[in-house]
């Protein structure tokens, strides 16, 4: 049907519908096209070892910008009006649902204390120094119109992680104990955020008493507990339903759309309820890879697998292509044309702060974590805090919303005040994510010199890694060759027994196995029945006699 | 992050932001929620075989409905605002495009002239017979406000068969002569809808000359053969790029967000270029399953099979749960309070209408199309020709979508006579896929009593709809021996020769051997090369080996 198409992302103002809604179809032909040619050329540039993805969708959205500027003769230089909607609703949720899914996690239970520490109290360390920096340095400065509330948020903006850069510049198969630690903490900082950013927003904060410090570390507590609760509880919710619906008839589509739309209710829920969505859905994808995707058949296994992976890759390049399209955006850049010195001064200034506010607690923090670790190989040491520090510094799209949010309500960027700081921050995300994400590559190879060493020396037990690569789509043999490899290792429960961490990560597989597995099913759990229309009979019954085995190589 | 989340979909009026932005957060966890209801209920009920998904969806939107009236004081029944933009940007082509993926191909082919003509000249015929009867008693009855490019309209209205129902109610599997011809004039029927809306909307209709005539039948084969082309050329595209890039390197990620991508760019393509964006992504789909779906990894192929036909389920469902919902609202009824007779007759008579139109051209084309057919296999006997008229006998959320577009456009349902024409719509939507959809199946059971001896006497190769379900997900052994299986079918080849549709068939296998395949790879066409890190590359060499027969076993 040829008539009357209008991108819903475009919001259409009062002009004529016809042609704004066909210059949208324009839009999003071109956006598409961008896409395709993102894939096509990251690809190429594969081999490449300095450059990935995100940084060539950004490269190309400059490129296209400055296309774009030069075509419509310097009127507009992005195809989509960016919305905090599509970011937050579309495309935020599957990449961190994919993370949750894909995660190592054996690895990431194991140090999650650190994780947590890094991420709340290391963001509110972060958020304390940039707030106060700014407040001396940008008053100082001739910098109108920013009040307490803007220096408070400005903190907050540049103490958001980009866990999606993170995922793009670290290797999980690599580098496993910095993609939980940065990763995770990326996850942890969101609800960090919410509770800062809502404290901004709402309480006086023009007179914090103890009373009110001790409220915020409540609401974070609660924040994070319930989000985790309601992520976990929609994962099991969604693993029980396939178990007890699904019993000997499985249906692949239905399973799979199942997966899909229980993800995003737990997202849409943590929303409707004001938690952190990312906290949910990160908690949901680590729950349903545990629980839910054992039940389902080995085709939605697949398909959910590379499904969800293709979708989170398709919004991370979404993303960096827009934030490189939009850079170039003459309206934010017209009003700081006066004080271009400014404007480099701010931003310089900021990136300067990020990095002092990320050493100020990745050091300390590491310290503390290790005084808590008693093997040698468990502590974080001076290489890894340093690679830690820096493969944190990127700024990304979440920042960017943030900045919109705080720095657009009012007066659109009329004030020449909030004109610097959208256009700082813009600054700020390109270089970071550009060349901070550049040298992060190679600063891994030059800090870890033997990655297969460490890595071997970090994850002592191969299952854990190997789980979610090989043995899901090998076939049956495949299958039992793995488990059969792996059960007789006397030496990992010796480990698993020897440091107070790993005495938790023991209680909660017998804990597992013994009421949540019979219950929500995983690996191995699912009744064979002799004459299902599964796929493959022989297969499954072939996991089934293996699994009845004790359960020791399970993953988490 | 939990600020600010206002969803794309509901088009946010004057009021309050922040208080609506909730709102349809509420809205959308409602509504994700119900989807899910739907298909654990509609997996529930499958062994009734009087329902379906589609009607269970109808039902719960309606219940919904329901509930939300009462619950809100009876102001409103529907959680979404239904947007054009919704359903002709993000639901439709998923469907389209997968009903093309899924095909088969042979069978789609071998009717290709069938098709055309019910899709083309039937469409043509209803239209005339809708319009015309609607002017001669509309006018008599006492509706006024509707104008003469009203009644084209209502014609065009009722024409639009919908696609997505027949989907649902015809079992490809079970009744594939009927499948391919329902469903396939559906598709082409889109193309005529949009010449004919395009003439109703544009041409001076007071005065037909022959002139006009002939331009809009000029219009249509523009339209039609532009589509198609634009739809191959992309698939093909899609092809030759995953072919040429990933040769030796595979990779499932970004293989699958190219289909998806590729598919997705060739319907906006065609909606750029006016063009008939149904057509387009059908034949995308098409082609892709014939070259590009064979270039790709064994996973890809798992996950764009199930991902394809998941996210088509998930939209059919989604918008089978919104006319329910949509259905009761109170607005649209409100106008015709005053003559409630009034629209329960023009709903009926439109019903007439429908059912007499369709007749009009189905037993007439069915007759010309068995004029043509030498063998007697391949004629349409009369039992399949009122199944044919039956199964195309639902208006869906197309007709939804144009009578909006047409009778909300001006004056937003305050004209009486437009009010009872969106009222009467709905009824006509609802009632026909209700009570026609629930007697779909039971009349085919009723009329083809013996399906297994009909489908062997239709299709008579069995290699086309198994093709598609059996050796895809096998593994090596499945594939060879399926292979094995069907070389040596010398009466296959007699057959092929047998009729002159068959010949045509028999020179496009000849010139996609030696053209097409080669350049743009497919089954068994993709090198092999030793070493690559494609994931089972033994039975990849198994199928090398397999695929240097002749290949006679080709599928279309």
């Amino acid at each position: 049907m040829g008539f009357d198409l209008g991108f819903l992302v475009g919001k259409m103002g009062s002009t004529t519908l016809a042609t704004s809604e066909y210059s949208s179809v324009v839009s999003m032909n071109l956006f598409v096209a961008l896409l395709c040619a993102c894939i096509v050329i990251g690809h190429l540039l594969e081999e490449n070892r300095w450059m990935n993805e995100s940084i060539t969708a950004l490269v190309i959205g400059l490129c296209t910008g400055v296309v774009i500027l030069l075509a419509s003769g310097g009127t507009s230089s992005h195809l989509l009006v960016f919305s905090e909607d599509l970011f937050f609703i579309y495309l935020l949720p599957p990449i961190i649902f994919n993370a949750g899914f894909q995660v190592k996690k054996k690895q990431f239970f194991r140090n999650f204390m650190t994780i947590v520490l890094f991420g709340a109290v290391g963001t509110v360390i972060s958020f304390t120094i940039i707030s106060f920096g700014a407040t001396k340095i940008f008053t100082k400065m001739n910098i109108s119109d920013l009040e307490l509330g803007d220096y408070l948020a400005i903190g907050a903006i540049f103490s958001a992680t980009d866990s999606v850069c993170t995922l793009q510049v670290l290797n999980q198969d690599q580098t496993p104990l910095l993609y939980s630690l940065v990763f995770g903490e990326g996850v942890v900082n969101d609800a960090t955020s919410v509770v800062i950013f809502n404290a901004v927003q709402n309480f006086d904060l023009s007179q914090i008493t103890t009373a009110v410090a001790f409220q915020l570390i409540g609401n974070f507590f609660y924040l994070f507990i319930t989000s985790t609760l309601l992520g976990a509880g929609t994962g099991l919710l969604s693993a029980y339903v396939i178990k007890k619906l699904y019993f000997g008839r499985h249906s692949t589509d239905r399973e799979v759309a199942i997966m899909i739309l229980m993800a995003y209710l737990s997202y849409m829920l943590a929303e409707l309820f004001y938690l952190s969505g990312i906290l949910t859905v990160f908690f949901c994808g680590i729950v349903m890879s545990h629980y839910t995707w054992h039940n389902v058949t080995e085709k939605s296994r697949v398909t959910t697998k590379h499904a969800f992976a293709t979708l989170s890759f398709i919004a991370e390049l979404f993303i960096f292509l827009y934030v490189g399209m939009d850079a170039l955006d003459l309206e934010k850049w017209k009003f700081v044309k006066d004080s271009p010195g400014t404007s480099v001064e701010v931003s310089a200034i900021l990136l300067g702060f990020v990095l002092v506010g990320r050493a100020a607690f990745v050091f300390p923090l590491s310290f503390l974590s290790n005084l808590t670790k008693k093997a040698h190989h468990e502590k974080i040491d001076f290489r890894q805090q340093v690679l830690i520090w820096w493969a944190g510094l990127m700024r990304g799209a979440v920042s960017m919303a943030l900045a919109y949010n705080q720095f657009t309500r009012k007066g659109h960027t009329t004030f020449t005040g909030n004109a610097i700081m959208i256009t700082s921050t813009i600054t700020v995300v390109l270089f970071s994510t550009m060349v901070f994400g550049l040298i992060t590559q190679p600063l891994v190879r030059l800090l870890l010199p033997a990655p297969k060493t460490l890595n071997r020396m970090i994850s002592s037990e191969p299952t854990s890694p190997k789980s979610f690569t090989v043995p899901l789509l090998g076939n049956g043999q495949d299958s039992e060759a793995d488990f059969g490899q792996h059960v007789p290792r006397p030496s990992s429960l010796r480990m698993l027994l020897s440091t107070p961490s790993h005495t938790v990560h023991h209680y909660w597989r017998k804990f597992d196995n013994a009421f949540m597995r019979p219950v929500f099913g995983g690996r191995g759990f699912v009744p064979f029945i002799p004459g299902s229309p599964t796929d493959q009979s022989v297969h499954q019954s072939q996991q089934h006699l293996v699994a009845e085995e004790p359960t020791r190589n399970q993953e988490c």
